[in-house]
């Protein structure tokens, strides 16, 4: 017997596959992400932005590469151990080998006290400095003696990496998709973005046509965004009709939304529309609340139609950067939600238009096979769609403006547009995206 | 001792005389209907529109016409009789006459399991068959046999039929009533309409003057208003600054409205503040819950501003679209109320205007016995209107907007206003209507 | 040891030296009560309106001054008497000295039986009439018998006084505030006005620099307002972006706000973010309730962006305008509040001003200390400040409406506003006030 594996199945592999890569916002992991998520998405480009180049006011750090990190203790054994979990590591720390006293040694290790089972997630990309990450259980039983610290890592002049892929559609406008790259093993704050991304890629690939283009980024947070502004900041603002940063899309335990700047664009009206049908009680951040790579795409002066629609946000659940964001925490069920959640969105993009009725009054319905020949009290429940259509379409509201109206799903309505197109009831208005 | 009846009174005595009558779209009901409106409304133009008419997407039906129609059982007693109630025969109902077995008699059967006392109300105006409704708790009853099915109807080129009135004001721009005239005996949705509007055409015709001309129509419903707005678009687009569709004004258990499609039109905003003062708790249903003539009033390309206002919507109470619709669901009471939500909405369109205050700073109001010339803790609560007035007169909010925002009656108003406009205090603006 | 009162101290201090003072809309009291805000303010400039001076609709009273006022009754008691509290004579009362009945007394007596404890407050400006105000309990009491009614008044050609003090800024645009000083003794309606005024004038005049102008005035309510404007109207709408009528700021019991005529003025945005932060359920009054001087500085055709930042609103407290409003209805503690929401609008007002990024993405806060070199968890708890600036000041949106929108307090935004514009991150727009 065979077994097919669902979507949120697949989408978990790749997450299991990802997972145990060291990755920052340069170096090898990196790359070796890119390659992973290039066997699935041929097109993807991968581009190396080299150290020094200046994006805005920023400057492309040195490379960090680490091949080895620990402690061992005045008993001999190793603490903190690299190859154990990579969080154990503060990210970009600088090469150590020396014997240090514990008191020194605390000075350079990091803790939870609130979390005494959790390694958390420590980085220190623009200022040297070397630590290591504990569990602050373990801390508590560290004895007076010396330590060895010994951490093989290299900082030096190389590049930062991004991948890029560009799916083509009928129109130039575009959909932008934004996720990235640059967390050491942790799952919904991270692996879960990108291996949605993928599959998202990979479905918009299977279409037969597209209307729009879609633009889809794998980039190192911030920086990375920030590089990639730098170079396309004009082809983004003339062309990006909506776009979604891709994060936190792996747990099941809520849905979550954090807008654009302005809140009231194209991407945040579809994002809104689509967790109200999907999860009515999902939870709406402010854009005060943001914290990822919108923080760049939604920024005065770039002010792109960028929202986030997530299971549970970043900073918002205690795993959140720590080592107990790990594969438990996510699942193939919330990867499928999260997937779906941004899928729904890019259909109801594709579909969304705005049309007209054709005549005044209503038409003739009944006898085109859209209204019972019989007129009965109860009839009205089976034509609320097309009660819908030809009530609000005027040339002024698109249809995701209808469904939100009416309180019909939007993809509900499909159907029926294409019937009263079909029929010339309804025609499209030219001036819509 | 003479006993005078008061308004609603009169409404029911004149709902009970239409009652019997079988209308439908077309024929002889109809008629008949409108000469009775006539006698009460002596200027009322009856007009036919031929079978065959052309209105935008519909063409006008043949006429139909019913003398009897029965079934009689295997027993030989009669069944279903017309005479008895016409809602019996399935409206425009094809005349049949020949004998069928129970099972073929079933398949033309109509009738309401969840209402198994009440007759439904069917009809086939665009498809030609012919059919009975009766009883659940009767259908349940027949036993097997041969039974007499007949109906001695005609549907054959003839005209639609529909009555209006002018009644004209100082000004061309109009008010715009429509109800309709095509249902068989059923009383809050379809009697109560014309009667309340024949009562409100009498109340318009005995004032002294009008500031805007009324257009009042008695049509069939949808083919009726179609062919309506198909004949008068232009002037109708030209004139019209509020329409009410006058529709289920007869019952005593609520007060609702129906919104025009844009939903901010004076004839809502009027409609909301009558309303909200007459029965705070009133019913605001959507647009989308639209269902009469409005369908085709707000319809895209048409767009006049005509709302609802309404006791019992249709579709939301059981009697609804049955037998149980009958004189008994409406009362006086119950139609003195709608009657007089709707004068009041129309004499709150006659009064209201843009004023605006003549000077800078409050006009010394004591000298002109607006004011108590002796200032108490308590004076306040006597001045509220004339604080309301000379505070928000400002040259850009009609007298509406001053009462929604100062939470006063509208009709409150007026006697101040006259004062104030005498002592030139207020000044009217111009530009509204 | 030495004791530093204060600022509340201070205010109740200058509050009981003006509270026994019998102030009126005209004569001895406003003059006296102006010397002294003189004293305290010493370029308070003191002007004279001439009787019969005509303002817009109205005409500049004759001056009224009185000397004494009593009533002895049957038993050759005093009662009544002005010298022991001057609202016991309605204010602009005739002279009077004669002997009348109990009966024909009771026509010229003021008691409030529901308050029987209280002398009511009563005036009659604008019609001549003599009358006393007592509490109802001794009214009650009055036997039969012959009564002498003595007022020593004077009601002849004089004129109406009036302060204002100009404290110039680098703007031309000016802050404007408003108080009156025309009511005998009562404490929160009335004297907590000019005392909590004059103290926000010392401050203004002890800051290095101002931002704006401010134009401050004391006037008797209505006619002083009236006639203030008449003169200055062309100035007033030209110069002023925000003001405030200071009346009810004494006691401690709430905090109120009554909007401007349109309610969405820069000076009803700086109000409700700043009583928002100072006592978030403070009452929200409409404009409909107003009835001080914002009567005539909102009134149309002055359309001055005018509120009231207020204590226990006057109307909405049972002592209002009658002797229980008195020195131990206000405090230092009330008063220092009143002053210090209205000492913070003004210097949120003098801080506002719209920003933008000087480029496009985040700027690279960390090498220029302003954001964590050590990338944690829980590190955005310390930048709510410094990312709600960089995240919303776009070019279009001032202090006061990120402050509104990020749930910061504006004042907190200050120190780092001035760290980003010396760091050259954030930049001003010319085109804010």
């Amino acid at each position: 017997m065979q077994e097919r594996k669902n979507i949120g199945e697949k989408i978990y592999e790749l997450a299991c596959e990802l997972f145990p890569i060291n990755r920052s916002i340069t170096g090898r992991g990196v790359r070796e992400t890119l390659r992973i998520i290039q066997r699935e998405l041929s097109d993807l480009q991968i581009h190396e932005v080299p150290s020094g180049t200046q994006c805005f006011d920023w400057s492309v750090p040195r490379e960090w590469n680490i091949c080895d990190a620990y402690i061992i203790g005045p008993d001999g054994k190793k603490i903190a151990d690299f190859h154990e979990n990579n969080l154990h590591v503060v990210g970009y720390s600088t090469p150590v080998d020396k014997t240090v006293s514990l008191s020194e040694l605390k000075r350079h290790l990091y803790s939870i006290p609130e979390q005494p089972d959790a390694i958390p997630y420590v980085t220190s990309y623009y200022e040297e400095r070397w630590g290591f990450c504990i569990e602050d259980k373990k801390k508590a039983l560290l004895k007076k003696g010396e330590y060895k610290v010994y951490i093989d890592s290299t900082l030096k002049h190389g590049s930062l990496t991004y991948g890029e892929i560009i799916i083509p559609g009928n129109s130039e406008k575009e959909v932008f998709l934004s996720t990235y790259i640059c967390h050491p093993s942790m799952a919904n704050n991270e692996v879960s973005g990108p291996v949605v991304t993928t599959f998202l890629g990979k479905w918009l690939q299977s279409l037969r046509s597209r209307k729009y283009t879609y633009r889809i980024v794998f980039v190192p947070e911030t920086i990375g965004s920030i590089a990639y502004i730098s170079f396309n900041l004009g082809q983004l603002k003339k062309h990006v009709i909506a776009g979604f940063n891709v994060t936190c899309v792996g747990d099941e335990r809520a849905y979550s939304y954090l807008p654009s700047r302005s809140g009231n664009t194209l991407a945040d009206r579809v994002a809104i529309h689509v967790l109200n049908h999907i999860s009515p009680d999902f939870k709406k951040y402010s854009y005060f609340n943001r914290g990822s790579d919108e923080r760049q795409y939604c920024s005065p002066g770039v002010d792109l139609p960028v929202v986030s629609v997530m299971r549970s946000k970043y900073r918002e659940y205690p795993e959140y950067h720590t080592s107990k964001d790990d594969l438990k925490f996510i699942s193939p069920e919330g990867l499928s939600g999260g997937y779906n959640s941004l899928k729904q969105c890019l259909i109801c993009l594709e579909r969304n238009e705005i049309l007209c009725m054709s005549n005044p009054c209503e038409p003739q319905l009944g006898r085109r096979n859209l209204y019972p020949t019989l007129g009965k009290k109860d009839m009205y429940n089976s034509l609320k769609i097309v009660m819908g259509l030809i009530g609000y379409c005027d040339g002024t509201k698109d249809l995701l403006e209808i469904a939100e109206t009416t309180g019909l799903k939007m993809q509900d309505l499909f159907e029926t547009v294409d019937k009263l197109k079909k029929e010339g009831i309804l025609v499209k208005v030219d001036n819509d995206n």
